[in-house]
């Protein structure tokens, strides 16, 4: 390893300052000379002391502490990497040395210091800054993320075009432990010697997820995070302790092993078994010592993985003491963590959660399957409750595996429920596909957040599970339209043994508070007429039939009165159902929260296209774009799917 | 560990059997008391001896090599794992005992034993038995597979319902080390102590997937193969030899690194950093070695991987060579191994090799990116190159790792080219829409073995493409209808800079021997007219035009002469000059070998249902439903993609 070039910073003993902040009460402990105001690129870092850098992490928790109390946001992630971005930058030169964080959750702190001050107040908003590294906004946001895991294999793409064009920039790529359960991380290391010069990996361990990190290699990770007790210098003095023909023999001994030996006395083998040098692990709130580390490494003509130690929520003591609470947040009072505004009703998770609850309390068989967000899909309350615990399985950021693992307890006769956001279980396309449908396993799939999710914008809408779904043969797929559809759709879906069932729904609460308790097993396929009109026939999917009553209004007034149906489901379809109400209407109009490519509209396209003398179709649903962030119902303005947009459409076709 | 069962079979050193049989010649060293084709199931080898096995696994050797000479098959895995197959039914109960082999199409031996050696010689035909295990075909096929990496996953979904069902049966993944590059194998082995009870892991190790493995995983499981040359025991007498007051202080502080020291000791510590036992390497050939070690672990409650070393090709001299270019064949003259029938005309892929080489010498920035098959997509010729050779990547079987690479190598200005089977692309749709098209990267995908595939089946078809990608934003699909619009595809493809674009084309030869060799960049979104007609369209999507112009013989034998159109896109479609061609006819026929749900067909569709007074659709393509195996010709027929069914379906619409 070369020397590490002197420190041009002051480096006085760690300050109190790191005292995480109260309940709300924000001070600083040094004059800010340097003031995060000011900074307008990377560069203006460069000449500070620890201690300024130390009081600007803490201007950086203040500014991020206060946005996301105010609107929302990502909360425990950010505030534990403010030292690890500071440092960061202060040792790399961005934009030309490559940073990619992976999820990008964790990233404001990045974005703050890259000339986003100004616009950080617009974070996750309508037309604001993204919550997520995004390329068409800054030139130092290198790789577009949101999703879990792709870090280092774009990190890869980075390092290996380096190589080829012969340049001598920096990649680094900055993964948290939760990430690394994701299996392309795997396929990623695993290839990792395709480039040729450094690659540096930074492995932010809090041992989180969302929910708290999972499985072997999490405590693999845990015992890394030890260090051990022994050296290699201490062994040598002990050898040389030993008189000199006892000690030749053990040094014999050691020679053979010595590869053995090396890694007796070194950490981190699992990754040296993948050719990649392992460091750590540091503390990822000592800005100096992660600057000195940068240094010494980024020189390396090799793979290096740097392990890191921080805490979620550092800084901010509500959100430190309970990081999956404050994973993400909306607006709340810093003083004592409230939320601003009460959700007034349950949320369709919460809705999903206690009617899966009753059900497996029921039924010994049903199984529930989570990937990292046990909380965040409903099943929290299965694992909390003895009764239904054991049954409950997070497995990390680990769709694909989820999915296949599912498909094995089908096959022994278990009634596996997979709880997933819609746009993570594009994932398990494949798996859904090879492994279940192909098989005729009845798995349910139950998508959370499908259609259009807010403020995280265009990674996670789940906005082509309708699209992607469709295609799979054997597949069932339900949309309810409330609360009460949903909970009697979750119990069809738990009897149904044909083969998969899903059930997608968005991210939304309840109409009313009560939910009903008794259950009633849905006809697949079949739609419900919700009332009877005349000329023109809307079709609402899931929640889109609210948008659809809400344009019957402005029809009425109109003099239209339309036919209105619930789908209820998307495949299969009651086609000769379906075909006698079209030839009663003139214009069909379908409503849906997907892409108006392959969706909802697509199915019913593909029935009147080939039926003769057919009434006119309006396909209302999302663009084939990506759509953007904001409020759902923002978006859902600006994407023409209000009543208003909904029944001009009707009016002047 | 618990003493193992004595062994009831003799137990005589290995026969001179082991040598590989010559080009063709097969001799049996012992005269077979137990003959293969009186084993109805497993149960009939249980009693047998180690000669008997032996000879039983040169019978089934020569079963293999017979029947994949007449038929083709995979030769090289089957052969690799006769003793390994042997073994496992020995010592485990299967049905009852759970076997799950990671792809499968290493497991003839396993079909042989399992009572289908009457209908071994339908293997791969159509209407006969499946080159690979599935669970419709027999109890003794516990899970359905033919894509790579599934197996520990859903040997855990077995294994953790015995433990919820408090069953005793023992489960058993069979993998390759291929396979074990793929991610979701490392999501499992993160997930595998979910498992209270026994879970073991062979890892079937021949340093090949189809092509040799690649990367760091590899060269670890190459050192793993190299025992070590000490051991525990002769340590600690060295400990021994010490004097007293010396050992004390050594072995003081051995105990504080007691772990690592253990480590140092044994083996395998990448496994059981994942806190799996790790047990190897063995010789997979050696039945009694196996026996032995099966029996040993299979009363363990923890979960086991037991590392054997095979050969692949093991037996057939020819095979054991070049297990590459026998992984999977065509039949062949077991003497000398000639094909029984040349392939008159160059095979898609060659061409797609041939055209991409030319391209890639004249742009330094065109880079391949091959899954594991650099021969079987077509990139083979341009890594023997020496000009392209540092611009061709295997990444193993890591399907999402290759296309967020690509991602990364395109952001700094490369045009990379993913080439893949269409049915193992479906691993990495959330790559595609997440790392690739949300950013409208320009990545180039080269989907081979679009449509049907023939005798591999149903896991296999490349039946979706077109509809998942169609729900892309921003994807431009092209499907070429001959040889020399390929040729242009890919010229346009790596020319095109303004989003990901993809070509799909299907397992077949080129309709002549001479392809053109001037590039010719095609307008994207526009189809071609091929001649003009009236009343009927023929839209053909790449080479089912060849089925349209047979149609159109047939209906000219009816005074029907119908336009015909080659679509060469799929996405986008030139919209104005579609619906200007449909108002011009009253049917319209689309004709695509990709499934009728969300396929190209459903484009047109949407287009039409959407038209005032649209002529009629008549959507040719594949079934909803998973299409079997056969000649690709054959599926054809049953499936309705003929002349003289495209012919029927517009003459009785």
């Amino acid at each position: 390893m070369p020397n590490s070039p002197q420190s041009h910073f002051q480096t006085n003993p760690a300050p109190q300052a790191q005292t995480p902040l109260g309940g709300g009460r924000i001070f600083l402990s040094y004059p800010p000379q340097m003031k995060l105001e000011d900074i307008s690129s990377p560069k203006d870092i460069k000449g500070a002391s620890v201690k300024e850098l130390e009081a600007l992490a803490e201007e950086i928790r203040t500014a991020i502490l206060q946005q996301v109390s105010k609107h929302g946001g990502h909360l425990s992630s950010s505030l534990g990497t403010v030292e690890l971005a500071i440092a960061l930058h202060y040792v790399y030169d961005a934009p030309e040395d490559i940073l990619i964080w992976d999820v990008g959750h964790q990233a404001y702190a990045h974005k703050l210091l890259t000339g986003r001050y100004k616009d950080f107040s617009t974070l996750r908003q309508y037309g604001g800054i993204s919550g997520f590294p995004k390329r068409g906004e800054s030139p130092y946001d290198a790789f577009g993320v949101g999703h879990a895991s792709t870090s280092i294999s774009a990190g890869l793409g980075f390092a290996v075009a380096r190589d080829l064009a012969q340049g001598n920039n920096q990649v680094v790529a900055i993964i948290g432990d939760g990430s690394m359960t994701g299996g392309m991380v795997f396929e990623a290391l695993n290839n990792s010697r395709q480039t040729k010069q450094n690659f540096t990996i930074i492995l932010n361990d809090n041992k989180m997820s969302i929910s708290p990190s999972v499985g072997a290699f999490s405590k693999y990770l845990s015992k890394l995070s030890v260090k051990h007790n022994h050296s290699l210098k201490k062994f040598i003095s002990l050898l040389r302790s030993i008189p000199e023909h006892m000690s030749i023999k053990l040094k014999e001994f050691m020679e053979g092993s010595k590869l053995a030996f090396e890694n007796m006395m070194t950490q981190g083998q699992f990754f040296r078994d993948l050719s990649i040098r392992y460091l750590g692990p540091y503390d990822g709130h000592n800005i100096q010592e992660l600057i000195k580390t940068f240094r010494e490494i980024k020189e390396l003509p090799e793979v290096c993985l740097i392990h890191i130690l921080t805490q979620k929520g550092k800084g901010y003591e509500l959100a430190a003491t309970n990081p999956t609470k404050w994973h993400g947040s909306d607006p709340f009072h810093i003083e004592d963590g409230s939320v601003v505004v009460e959700k007034s009703r349950p949320t369709l998770t919460s809705v999903f959660g206690k009617t899966l609850l009753t059900l497996a309390k029921q039924d010994k068989k049903i199984i529930g399957i989570s990937a990292a967000m046990l909380d965040g899909c409903g099943l929290g309350i299965l694992k909390e409750d003895p009764e239904t615990a054991d049954r409950i399985f997070d497995v990390g950021i680990a769709e694909e595996h989820a999915v296949t693992f599912a498909a094995g307890l089908a096959c022994e006769g278990f009634t596996p429920v997979v709880a997933v956001f819609s746009t993570f279980l594009q994932r398990a396309y494949d798996q859904i596909i090879h492994d279940v449908a192909l098989q005729n396993l009845p798995v349910v799939f139950v998508l959370d957040r499908a259609g259009l999710v807010g403020s995280d914008g265009p990674t996670h809408h789940g906005a082509l599970d309708l699209s992607y779904l469709r295609t799979i043969p054997n597949m069932v797929i339900m949309a309810p339209s409330d609360e009460n559809e949903m909970h009697n759709m979750i119990y069809t879906a738990t009897q149904y043994k044909n083969g998969p069932i899903a059930m997608r729904y968005p991210r939304a609460v309840t109409y009313a508070n009560d939910i009903r308790t008794e259950f009633s097993e849905l006809s697949i396929g079949k739609f419900r007429i919700v009332s009877k009109g005349s000329k023109v026939l809307l079709i609402g999917v899931g929640f889109m039939l609210a948008k659809c009553l809400d344009a019957a209004g402005v029809l009425k007034k109109n003099d239209i009165k339309p036919t209105i149906i619930d789908a209820r489901f998307v495949k299969p379809l009651d086609i000769k159902a379906y075909k006698a109400l079209f030839k009663e209407h003139s214009i069909v109009a379908t409503v849906e929260d997907n892409s108006i490519v392959g969706g909802f509209g697509s199915a019913i396209a593909e029935i009147l296209a080939e039926m003769k003398d057919p009434p006119r179709l309006i396909r209302i649903g999302l663009p084939d774009a990506f759509a953007g962030q904001g409020e759902i119902e923002e978006l859902r303005e600006e994407l023409g799917l209000s009543g208003n947009a909904i029944a001009e459409k009707i009016m002047f076709i």
